[in-house]
Protein backbone atom coordinates (compact mmCIF):
# COMPACT_ATOMS: atom_id res chain seq x y z
CA UNK A 1 0.00 0.00 0.00
CA UNK A 2 1.32 3.55 -0.63
CA UNK A 3 -0.22 6.78 0.21
CA UNK A 4 -0.16 9.39 -2.94
CA UNK A 5 -2.17 12.78 -1.93
CA UNK A 6 -3.32 11.06 1.03
CA UNK A 7 -5.65 8.68 -1.11
CA UNK A 8 -4.22 5.35 0.22
CA UNK A 9 -3.90 2.99 -2.40
CA UNK A 10 -4.07 -0.30 -1.88
CA UNK A 11 -1.92 -3.43 -4.18
CA UNK A 12 -4.43 -5.74 -5.10
CA UNK A 13 -2.36 -8.74 -4.72
CA UNK A 14 -3.81 -12.09 -4.32
CA UNK A 15 -4.44 -14.18 -1.19
CA UNK A 16 -2.56 -17.98 -1.79
CA UNK A 17 -4.51 -20.95 -1.42
CA UNK A 18 -2.12 -22.41 1.35
CA UNK A 19 -3.45 -18.59 3.27
CA UNK A 20 -7.28 -19.53 1.73
CA UNK A 21 -6.62 -22.94 3.76
CA UNK A 22 -4.57 -21.39 6.76
CA UNK A 23 -7.24 -18.95 7.62
CA UNK A 24 -9.88 -21.71 7.18
CA UNK A 25 -8.05 -23.71 9.32
CA UNK A 26 -8.26 -21.28 12.25
CA UNK A 27 -11.97 -21.53 13.03
CA UNK A 28 -11.02 -25.04 14.00
CA UNK A 29 -9.40 -26.05 17.29
CA UNK A 30 -7.33 -28.52 15.69
CA UNK A 31 -6.39 -25.83 13.27
CA UNK A 32 -5.34 -23.26 15.73
CA UNK A 33 -3.41 -26.44 17.50
CA UNK A 34 -0.86 -26.76 14.69
CA UNK A 35 -0.82 -22.81 14.05
CA UNK A 36 1.02 -19.86 15.69
CA UNK A 37 -2.05 -17.42 14.65
CA UNK A 38 -5.39 -17.06 15.24
CA UNK A 39 -8.12 -14.65 13.13
CA UNK A 40 -9.51 -11.52 14.46
CA UNK A 41 -12.64 -10.66 13.26
CA UNK A 42 -14.34 -7.08 13.13
CA UNK A 43 -13.65 -3.45 12.98
CA UNK A 44 -13.18 -2.84 16.93
CA UNK A 45 -11.78 -5.42 17.31
CA UNK A 46 -9.22 -4.52 14.78
CA UNK A 47 -8.80 -1.65 15.67
CA UNK A 48 -7.36 -2.96 19.17
CA UNK A 49 -5.29 -4.56 17.79
CA UNK A 50 -3.81 -1.76 15.07
CA UNK A 51 -3.73 0.20 17.80
CA UNK A 52 -2.16 -2.15 21.43
CA UNK A 53 -0.07 -5.06 20.06
CA UNK A 54 0.46 -4.14 15.66
CA UNK A 55 3.58 -6.19 16.23
CA UNK A 56 1.66 -9.65 16.62
CA UNK A 57 0.00 -9.20 12.92
CA UNK A 58 0.63 -10.92 10.40
CA UNK A 59 -1.57 -10.10 7.74
CA UNK A 60 -5.15 -8.63 7.24
CA UNK A 61 -8.14 -9.53 4.63
CA UNK A 62 -10.54 -6.50 3.78
CA UNK A 63 -13.18 -7.20 1.53
CA UNK A 64 -13.45 -5.62 -1.81
CA UNK A 65 -16.49 -3.05 -0.08
CA UNK A 66 -15.03 -2.41 3.05
CA UNK A 67 -15.41 1.28 3.76
CA UNK A 68 -13.22 1.61 6.66
CA UNK A 69 -9.66 1.10 4.47
CA UNK A 70 -7.90 4.43 5.51
CA UNK A 71 -8.22 2.92 9.20
CA UNK A 72 -5.77 -0.20 8.58
CA UNK A 73 -1.71 1.34 9.18
CA UNK A 74 0.02 1.71 6.17
CA UNK A 75 2.90 -0.50 7.45
CA UNK A 76 0.26 -3.52 8.08
CA UNK A 77 0.26 -6.04 4.95
CA UNK A 78 -3.21 -6.38 3.31
CA UNK A 79 -5.33 -8.43 0.58
CA UNK A 80 -8.39 -7.21 -0.47
CA UNK A 81 -10.56 -10.21 -1.77
CA UNK A 82 -13.99 -10.24 -3.29
CA UNK A 83 -16.56 -10.02 -1.19
CA UNK A 84 -17.88 -13.22 -1.86
CA UNK A 85 -14.57 -15.02 -0.97
CA UNK A 86 -14.62 -12.66 2.27
CA UNK A 87 -17.67 -14.23 3.46
CA UNK A 88 -16.57 -17.95 2.89
CA UNK A 89 -13.50 -16.79 5.15
CA UNK A 90 -14.95 -15.40 7.49
CA UNK A 91 -16.72 -16.77 10.66
CA UNK A 92 -20.16 -14.83 10.95
CA UNK A 93 -22.36 -12.51 9.13
CA UNK A 94 -21.47 -9.46 10.99
CA UNK A 95 -17.20 -9.85 9.94
CA UNK A 96 -17.59 -6.48 8.92
CA UNK A 97 -15.50 -6.98 6.26
CA UNK A 98 -12.03 -6.91 7.92
CA UNK A 99 -10.20 -9.78 9.81
CA UNK A 100 -6.45 -9.66 10.51
CA UNK A 101 -4.39 -12.83 11.07
CA UNK A 102 -2.69 -12.47 14.44
CA UNK A 103 0.12 -14.00 16.02
CA UNK A 104 -1.00 -15.68 19.54
CA UNK A 105 1.20 -14.03 22.10
CA UNK A 106 3.19 -16.48 24.20
CA UNK A 107 2.49 -17.43 27.89
CA UNK A 108 4.31 -14.62 30.33
CA UNK A 109 5.31 -15.63 33.68
CA UNK A 110 4.88 -12.23 35.02
CA UNK A 111 5.18 -11.10 39.55
CA UNK A 112 1.01 -10.13 39.47
CA UNK A 113 1.11 -6.47 40.79
CA UNK A 114 -2.27 -6.63 40.76
CA UNK A 115 -4.75 -6.22 43.54
CA UNK A 116 -6.14 -9.53 42.81
CA UNK A 117 -6.84 -12.32 40.21
CA UNK A 118 -9.92 -13.34 38.10
CA UNK A 119 -9.63 -17.33 37.44
CA UNK A 120 -11.98 -19.11 34.91
CA UNK A 121 -11.94 -22.62 35.85
CA UNK A 122 -13.83 -24.68 32.87
CA UNK A 123 -15.57 -21.75 31.05
CA UNK A 124 -16.37 -23.67 28.04
CA UNK A 125 -18.87 -20.99 26.49
CA UNK A 126 -16.52 -18.41 24.30
CA UNK A 127 -19.62 -15.24 24.92
CA UNK A 128 -18.79 -16.18 28.53
CA UNK A 129 -15.12 -16.11 28.24
CA UNK A 130 -14.79 -13.27 25.76
CA UNK A 131 -16.84 -11.02 27.75
CA UNK A 132 -14.70 -11.61 30.99
CA UNK A 133 -11.58 -10.89 29.46
CA UNK A 134 -13.09 -7.38 28.41
CA UNK A 135 -14.35 -6.83 31.92
CA UNK A 136 -11.14 -7.61 33.27
CA UNK A 137 -9.71 -5.45 30.96
CA UNK A 138 -12.48 -2.22 31.35
CA UNK A 139 -11.41 -2.93 35.60
CA UNK A 140 -7.67 -2.32 34.44
CA UNK A 141 -6.81 -5.30 35.89
CA UNK A 142 -3.59 -7.30 33.87
CA UNK A 143 -4.28 -10.73 34.24
CA UNK A 144 -6.38 -13.95 33.87
CA UNK A 145 -5.93 -17.16 34.57
CA UNK A 146 -7.66 -20.02 33.70
CA UNK A 147 -7.83 -24.27 34.10
CA UNK A 148 -7.54 -26.79 31.39
CA UNK A 149 -10.96 -27.42 30.29
CA UNK A 150 -11.83 -23.87 29.33
CA UNK A 151 -12.52 -22.53 25.93
CA UNK A 152 -9.08 -21.53 24.08
CA UNK A 153 -8.69 -17.98 24.33
CA UNK A 154 -8.38 -17.90 20.96
CA UNK A 155 -10.77 -18.79 19.34
CA UNK A 156 -12.57 -16.32 16.77
CA UNK A 157 -15.69 -16.30 18.38
CA UNK A 158 -13.59 -16.09 22.14
CA UNK A 159 -11.78 -13.17 20.60
CA UNK A 160 -14.79 -10.74 19.40
CA UNK A 161 -16.82 -11.44 22.32
CA UNK A 162 -13.61 -9.72 24.10
CA UNK A 163 -13.15 -7.02 21.77
CA UNK A 164 -9.39 -8.50 21.19
CA UNK A 165 -8.68 -8.16 24.82
CA UNK A 166 -7.46 -11.50 25.40
CA UNK A 167 -4.15 -9.54 23.77
CA UNK A 168 -3.91 -6.66 25.99
CA UNK A 169 -4.02 -9.61 29.53
CA UNK A 170 -1.26 -12.07 30.67
CA UNK A 171 -2.76 -15.20 30.14
CA UNK A 172 -1.84 -18.22 31.93
CA UNK A 173 -3.19 -21.80 32.04
CA UNK A 174 -3.18 -24.25 34.78
CA UNK A 175 -3.95 -28.24 34.43
CA UNK A 176 -6.36 -27.43 38.07
CA UNK A 177 -7.74 -25.26 40.58
CA UNK A 178 -4.68 -27.08 42.89
CA UNK A 179 -1.69 -26.09 40.17
CA UNK A 180 -3.71 -22.53 40.41
CA UNK A 181 -3.33 -21.88 43.66
CA UNK A 182 0.46 -23.15 43.75
CA UNK A 183 1.90 -20.39 42.07
CA UNK A 184 -0.87 -18.21 43.81
CA UNK A 185 0.83 -18.58 46.84
CA UNK A 186 4.14 -18.50 45.26
CA UNK A 187 3.11 -15.05 44.36
CA UNK A 188 2.24 -14.20 48.06
CA UNK A 189 -1.67 -14.45 47.32
CA UNK A 190 -3.25 -16.77 49.56
CA UNK A 191 -6.89 -16.28 49.79
CA UNK A 192 -8.99 -18.10 47.23
CA UNK A 193 -12.35 -16.94 46.52
CA UNK A 194 -14.78 -19.41 44.84
CA UNK A 195 -18.13 -18.08 43.68
CA UNK A 196 -20.61 -19.96 44.55
CA UNK A 197 -24.36 -19.66 43.70
CA UNK A 198 -26.00 -20.37 46.93
CA UNK A 199 -23.50 -20.06 50.05
CA UNK A 200 -20.77 -18.55 51.61
CA UNK A 201 -19.89 -14.78 52.50
CA UNK A 202 -21.55 -11.98 50.43
CA UNK A 203 -19.11 -10.24 47.66
CA UNK A 204 -20.89 -7.00 49.00
CA UNK A 205 -19.76 -7.23 52.80
CA UNK A 206 -17.11 -9.51 53.19
CA UNK A 207 -13.71 -7.79 53.88
CA UNK A 208 -10.24 -8.70 52.20
CA UNK A 209 -11.44 -10.61 49.44
CA UNK A 210 -9.47 -8.69 47.11
CA UNK A 211 -6.46 -7.69 48.73
CA UNK A 212 -4.42 -10.51 47.31
CA UNK A 213 -6.83 -12.34 46.73
CA UNK A 214 -7.97 -14.94 43.81
CA UNK A 215 -11.50 -15.03 42.95
CA UNK A 216 -12.24 -17.73 40.96
CA UNK A 217 -15.67 -18.18 38.86
CA UNK A 218 -17.23 -21.76 37.46
CA UNK A 219 -19.04 -23.18 34.82
CA UNK A 220 -22.40 -22.62 34.05
CA UNK A 221 -23.15 -25.73 34.04
CA UNK A 222 -20.82 -27.43 36.51
CA UNK A 223 -20.07 -24.62 38.86
CA UNK A 224 -16.82 -24.27 40.67
CA UNK A 225 -14.39 -27.51 41.79
CA UNK A 226 -13.68 -27.67 44.91
CA UNK A 227 -10.90 -27.00 46.78
CA UNK A 228 -10.46 -27.21 50.13
CA UNK A 229 -9.12 -24.30 52.65
CA UNK A 230 -10.94 -22.17 50.06
CA UNK A 231 -13.53 -18.89 51.11
CA UNK A 232 -16.72 -19.55 49.26
CA UNK A 233 -18.48 -15.82 47.58
CA UNK A 234 -21.92 -15.49 47.30
CA UNK A 235 -23.51 -12.89 45.37
CA UNK A 236 -26.83 -11.95 46.80
CA UNK A 237 -29.88 -12.84 44.77
CA UNK A 238 -33.38 -11.41 46.59
CA UNK A 239 -35.04 -13.00 43.26
CA UNK A 240 -34.60 -16.31 44.24
CA UNK A 241 -34.68 -17.11 40.18
CA UNK A 242 -32.01 -19.15 38.69
CA UNK A 243 -28.57 -18.95 39.63
CA UNK A 244 -26.35 -16.12 37.19
CA UNK A 245 -24.94 -16.26 33.87
CA UNK A 246 -21.37 -16.54 34.47
CA UNK A 247 -20.03 -13.13 33.00
CA UNK A 248 -22.64 -11.15 35.33
CA UNK A 249 -21.63 -12.86 38.32
CA UNK A 250 -18.14 -12.53 37.22
CA UNK A 251 -18.74 -8.63 36.24
CA UNK A 252 -20.42 -8.30 40.00
CA UNK A 253 -17.70 -9.25 41.47
CA UNK A 254 -15.03 -7.23 39.37
CA UNK A 255 -17.16 -4.59 39.63
CA UNK A 256 -17.42 -4.77 43.51
CA UNK A 257 -13.58 -4.52 43.44
CA UNK A 258 -13.63 -1.32 41.28
CA UNK A 259 -16.46 0.25 43.68
CA UNK A 260 -14.08 -0.53 46.84
CA UNK A 261 -10.74 0.83 45.09
CA UNK A 262 -12.34 3.86 43.93
CA UNK A 263 -13.88 4.77 47.45
CA UNK A 264 -10.72 4.05 48.92
CA UNK A 265 -12.06 1.18 50.82
CA UNK A 266 -10.67 -1.65 52.59
CA UNK A 267 -9.91 -4.39 49.59
CA UNK B 1 -50.33 -39.54 28.60
CA UNK B 2 -51.93 -42.05 31.31
CA UNK B 3 -49.90 -42.81 34.37
CA UNK B 4 -49.60 -46.72 35.22
CA UNK B 5 -47.78 -47.63 38.20
CA UNK B 6 -45.42 -44.79 38.22
CA UNK B 7 -44.25 -45.08 34.89
CA UNK B 8 -45.63 -42.55 32.28
CA UNK B 9 -47.11 -43.69 28.91
CA UNK B 10 -46.86 -41.39 26.38
CA UNK B 11 -49.06 -41.12 24.08
CA UNK B 12 -47.58 -41.26 20.63
CA UNK B 13 -49.24 -38.55 18.75
CA UNK B 14 -48.11 -37.20 15.50
CA UNK B 15 -47.68 -33.03 15.04
CA UNK B 16 -50.23 -32.74 12.66
CA UNK B 17 -48.74 -30.40 9.08
CA UNK B 18 -50.11 -27.55 10.84
CA UNK B 19 -48.69 -27.51 13.54
CA UNK B 20 -44.93 -28.02 11.90
CA UNK B 21 -45.45 -25.20 10.23
CA UNK B 22 -46.26 -22.64 12.99
CA UNK B 23 -43.94 -24.25 15.13
CA UNK B 24 -41.38 -23.04 12.21
CA UNK B 25 -42.66 -19.72 11.58
CA UNK B 26 -42.81 -19.05 15.57
CA UNK B 27 -38.46 -18.54 14.89
CA UNK B 28 -39.29 -15.97 12.64
CA UNK B 29 -40.24 -12.26 13.23
CA UNK B 30 -43.33 -11.80 11.16
CA UNK B 31 -44.36 -15.54 12.02
CA UNK B 32 -44.47 -14.80 15.88
CA UNK B 33 -46.31 -11.28 14.98
CA UNK B 34 -49.07 -13.32 13.14
CA UNK B 35 -49.04 -15.94 16.34
CA UNK B 36 -50.08 -15.47 20.18
CA UNK B 37 -47.60 -18.01 20.57
CA UNK B 38 -43.84 -18.30 20.95
CA UNK B 39 -41.84 -20.99 21.40
CA UNK B 40 -39.64 -22.05 24.40
CA UNK B 41 -36.38 -24.33 23.88
CA UNK B 42 -34.15 -26.23 26.24
CA UNK B 43 -35.11 -27.94 29.84
CA UNK B 44 -34.04 -25.46 32.13
CA UNK B 45 -36.25 -22.54 30.28
CA UNK B 46 -39.25 -25.47 30.04
CA UNK B 47 -39.25 -26.80 34.11
CA UNK B 48 -39.62 -22.82 34.58
CA UNK B 49 -42.52 -22.75 32.58
CA UNK B 50 -43.79 -25.79 33.92
CA UNK B 51 -43.01 -24.21 37.51
CA UNK B 52 -44.39 -20.87 37.18
CA UNK B 53 -46.98 -20.45 34.30
CA UNK B 54 -48.01 -23.59 32.84
CA UNK B 55 -51.76 -22.18 32.28
CA UNK B 56 -49.38 -20.35 29.38
CA UNK B 57 -48.40 -23.72 27.89
CA UNK B 58 -50.06 -24.49 24.77
CA UNK B 59 -48.37 -27.98 23.99
CA UNK B 60 -44.92 -29.36 24.37
CA UNK B 61 -42.34 -31.52 21.89
CA UNK B 62 -39.84 -33.86 22.64
CA UNK B 63 -37.45 -35.28 20.71
CA UNK B 64 -37.14 -39.71 20.66
CA UNK B 65 -34.37 -39.70 22.29
CA UNK B 66 -35.34 -37.17 25.64
CA UNK B 67 -34.63 -38.52 28.55
CA UNK B 68 -36.76 -36.02 31.16
CA UNK B 69 -39.84 -36.88 29.54
CA UNK B 70 -40.66 -37.90 33.64
CA UNK B 71 -40.54 -33.86 34.45
CA UNK B 72 -43.08 -33.23 31.85
CA UNK B 73 -46.31 -32.81 33.71
CA UNK B 74 -48.88 -34.99 33.35
CA UNK B 75 -51.63 -32.16 32.40
CA UNK B 76 -49.67 -30.81 29.29
CA UNK B 77 -50.31 -31.82 26.12
CA UNK B 78 -47.04 -33.90 24.80
CA UNK B 79 -45.95 -35.27 21.18
CA UNK B 80 -42.92 -37.11 20.63
CA UNK B 81 -41.34 -36.99 17.47
CA UNK B 82 -38.75 -38.68 15.45
CA UNK B 83 -35.28 -36.95 16.31
CA UNK B 84 -34.68 -35.46 12.91
CA UNK B 85 -37.57 -33.72 12.68
CA UNK B 86 -37.25 -32.46 16.15
CA UNK B 87 -34.01 -31.45 14.99
CA UNK B 88 -35.56 -29.56 11.39
CA UNK B 89 -37.69 -27.84 14.08
CA UNK B 90 -35.56 -26.86 16.83
CA UNK B 91 -33.07 -23.36 16.39
CA UNK B 92 -30.20 -24.63 17.79
CA UNK B 93 -28.27 -27.71 18.50
CA UNK B 94 -28.35 -27.01 22.09
CA UNK B 95 -32.24 -26.99 22.27
CA UNK B 96 -31.59 -30.49 24.34
CA UNK B 97 -34.65 -32.56 22.84
CA UNK B 98 -37.47 -30.04 24.28
CA UNK B 99 -39.47 -27.43 23.44
CA UNK B 100 -42.84 -25.95 24.86
CA UNK B 101 -44.89 -24.04 22.22
CA UNK B 102 -46.45 -21.06 24.98
CA UNK B 103 -49.06 -18.13 24.66
CA UNK B 104 -47.60 -14.63 24.71
CA UNK B 105 -48.60 -12.87 27.92
CA UNK B 106 -50.31 -9.85 27.51
CA UNK B 107 -48.69 -6.42 28.77
CA UNK B 108 -50.31 -6.11 31.55
CA UNK B 109 -50.76 -2.41 33.35
CA UNK B 110 -49.91 -2.45 36.73
CA UNK B 111 -48.73 -0.18 39.54
CA UNK B 112 -44.98 -0.84 39.89
CA UNK B 113 -44.70 -1.41 43.84
CA UNK B 114 -40.62 -2.05 43.34
CA UNK B 115 -38.06 0.73 44.19
CA UNK B 116 -36.43 1.18 41.06
CA UNK B 117 -37.38 0.29 37.06
CA UNK B 118 -35.16 -0.86 34.68
CA UNK B 119 -35.61 0.24 30.96
CA UNK B 120 -33.90 -0.69 27.80
CA UNK B 121 -33.58 1.64 24.76
CA UNK B 122 -33.18 0.29 21.45
CA UNK B 123 -31.47 -2.88 22.47
CA UNK B 124 -31.18 -5.30 19.60
CA UNK B 125 -28.75 -7.83 20.46
CA UNK B 126 -30.94 -10.84 21.69
CA UNK B 127 -28.28 -12.02 24.03
CA UNK B 128 -27.92 -8.79 25.86
CA UNK B 129 -31.72 -8.52 26.51
CA UNK B 130 -32.60 -11.78 27.99
CA UNK B 131 -29.84 -11.78 29.82
CA UNK B 132 -30.67 -8.65 30.95
CA UNK B 133 -34.18 -9.77 32.10
CA UNK B 134 -32.77 -12.46 33.98
CA UNK B 135 -30.44 -10.24 36.15
CA UNK B 136 -33.55 -8.14 36.80
CA UNK B 137 -35.30 -10.96 37.96
CA UNK B 138 -32.21 -12.05 40.13
CA UNK B 139 -32.66 -8.95 42.06
CA UNK B 140 -36.11 -9.90 42.61
CA UNK B 141 -37.73 -6.65 40.58
CA UNK B 142 -40.65 -7.39 38.66
CA UNK B 143 -40.51 -5.02 35.91
CA UNK B 144 -38.62 -4.94 32.54
CA UNK B 145 -39.59 -1.92 30.20
CA UNK B 146 -38.08 -1.49 26.75
CA UNK B 147 -38.37 1.12 23.74
CA UNK B 148 -39.55 0.33 20.16
CA UNK B 149 -36.66 -0.61 18.05
CA UNK B 150 -35.68 -3.01 20.70
CA UNK B 151 -35.56 -6.95 19.92
CA UNK B 152 -38.84 -8.91 20.35
CA UNK B 153 -38.59 -10.07 23.85
CA UNK B 154 -40.30 -13.48 22.96
CA UNK B 155 -37.71 -14.36 20.37
CA UNK B 156 -36.88 -17.66 20.73
CA UNK B 157 -32.91 -16.41 21.22
CA UNK B 158 -33.63 -14.21 23.99
CA UNK B 159 -35.92 -16.80 25.90
CA UNK B 160 -33.37 -18.69 25.61
CA UNK B 161 -30.54 -15.96 26.96
CA UNK B 162 -33.37 -15.20 29.84
CA UNK B 163 -34.13 -19.11 31.16
CA UNK B 164 -37.47 -17.89 30.05
CA UNK B 165 -37.41 -15.06 33.30
CA UNK B 166 -39.51 -12.77 30.65
CA UNK B 167 -42.54 -14.51 31.66
CA UNK B 168 -42.28 -13.70 35.64
CA UNK B 169 -41.57 -10.20 34.63
CA UNK B 170 -44.09 -7.09 33.53
CA UNK B 171 -42.83 -5.95 30.05
CA UNK B 172 -43.92 -2.96 28.86
CA UNK B 173 -43.26 -1.37 25.53
CA UNK B 174 -43.30 2.25 24.76
CA UNK B 175 -42.81 4.13 21.68
CA UNK B 176 -39.26 6.43 22.76
CA UNK B 177 -38.15 7.50 25.96
CA UNK B 178 -40.08 10.58 26.20
CA UNK B 179 -43.51 8.03 26.41
CA UNK B 180 -41.65 6.09 29.13
CA UNK B 181 -40.83 9.11 31.15
CA UNK B 182 -44.66 10.42 30.57
CA UNK B 183 -45.46 6.90 32.05
CA UNK B 184 -42.68 6.77 34.76
CA UNK B 185 -43.47 10.05 36.22
CA UNK B 186 -47.50 8.81 36.42
CA UNK B 187 -46.41 6.35 38.54
CA UNK B 188 -44.54 8.18 40.59
CA UNK B 189 -40.99 7.41 39.52
CA UNK B 190 -39.78 11.44 38.64
CA UNK B 191 -35.57 10.41 38.31
CA UNK B 192 -35.06 9.36 34.81
CA UNK B 193 -31.00 7.98 34.91
CA UNK B 194 -29.70 7.41 31.53
CA UNK B 195 -26.51 5.03 31.81
CA UNK B 196 -23.25 6.88 29.73
CA UNK B 197 -19.94 5.28 28.95
CA UNK B 198 -18.42 8.50 29.38
CA UNK B 199 -20.38 10.95 31.47
CA UNK B 200 -22.11 11.98 34.29
CA UNK B 201 -22.06 10.55 38.07
CA UNK B 202 -20.61 7.92 39.69
CA UNK B 203 -23.38 4.57 40.08
CA UNK B 204 -21.57 3.50 43.10
CA UNK B 205 -21.37 7.04 45.29
CA UNK B 206 -24.82 8.87 43.98
CA UNK B 207 -27.56 8.73 45.72
CA UNK B 208 -30.63 8.49 45.06
CA UNK B 209 -30.63 6.61 41.88
CA UNK B 210 -32.62 3.41 42.81
CA UNK B 211 -35.28 5.65 44.79
CA UNK B 212 -38.59 5.65 42.75
CA UNK B 213 -35.83 6.21 39.98
CA UNK B 214 -35.75 4.81 35.92
CA UNK B 215 -32.36 3.31 35.10
CA UNK B 216 -32.26 3.03 31.30
CA UNK B 217 -29.48 0.99 29.20
CA UNK B 218 -28.96 1.65 25.37
CA UNK B 219 -27.58 -0.52 22.77
CA UNK B 220 -23.60 -0.82 22.46
CA UNK B 221 -23.53 0.42 19.24
CA UNK B 222 -25.64 3.55 19.64
CA UNK B 223 -25.83 4.30 23.31
CA UNK B 224 -29.06 5.54 25.10
CA UNK B 225 -31.17 8.16 23.06
CA UNK B 226 -31.23 12.24 24.28
CA UNK B 227 -33.49 13.28 27.01
CA UNK B 228 -33.73 16.24 28.56
CA UNK B 229 -34.19 16.64 31.88
CA UNK B 230 -32.59 12.96 32.94
CA UNK B 231 -29.44 12.29 35.09
CA UNK B 232 -26.62 11.28 33.72
CA UNK B 233 -25.24 8.36 35.39
CA UNK B 234 -21.23 6.59 34.68
CA UNK B 235 -20.01 2.91 35.94
CA UNK B 236 -16.12 4.22 36.72
CA UNK B 237 -13.98 2.57 34.19
CA UNK B 238 -10.54 2.34 35.29
CA UNK B 239 -9.09 0.24 32.52
CA UNK B 240 -9.87 2.97 29.78
CA UNK B 241 -10.61 0.20 27.45
CA UNK B 242 -13.77 -0.15 25.18
CA UNK B 243 -17.08 0.81 26.58
CA UNK B 244 -19.00 -2.49 28.53
CA UNK B 245 -21.38 -5.00 26.87
CA UNK B 246 -24.99 -3.42 27.49
CA UNK B 247 -25.39 -6.62 29.70
CA UNK B 248 -22.45 -6.13 31.41
CA UNK B 249 -23.47 -2.75 32.40
CA UNK B 250 -26.83 -3.50 33.20
CA UNK B 251 -25.82 -6.28 36.01
CA UNK B 252 -23.16 -4.20 36.83
CA UNK B 253 -26.31 -0.93 37.95
CA UNK B 254 -28.70 -3.61 38.70
CA UNK B 255 -26.34 -5.37 41.73
CA UNK B 256 -25.59 -1.87 43.01
CA UNK B 257 -29.16 -1.44 43.83
CA UNK B 258 -29.43 -5.03 45.10
CA UNK B 259 -26.00 -3.94 47.64
CA UNK B 260 -27.82 -1.07 48.79
CA UNK B 261 -31.07 -2.66 49.57
CA UNK B 262 -28.82 -4.91 51.22
CA UNK B 263 -26.96 -3.37 53.51
CA UNK B 264 -30.17 -1.14 54.25
CA UNK B 265 -28.42 1.57 52.59
CA UNK B 266 -30.57 5.01 51.42
CA UNK B 267 -31.26 3.99 47.84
Amino acid sequence: MKREKDVFIFMITELTKKQIAEIKSLYTKHGRKKSPFCVVEGVRACEEIFNRCRNLIEYVVISGDYHGRSNVPTDVKSFIVKNSLFNALAGTVSSQGILAIVKVPEENIQVVKDDFIVALDRIGDPGNFGTICRTVKSANLNHLWYTKGSVDPYNDKVIRSAMAAQFLLNLREFENLEELRKEAVRQGFNNICLSKPASGSSCFTTGGIYDKSIMVIGSEGQGVSDLSGAIDIKIPMPGNFESLNAAQAATILIFEYVRRKEANLKL
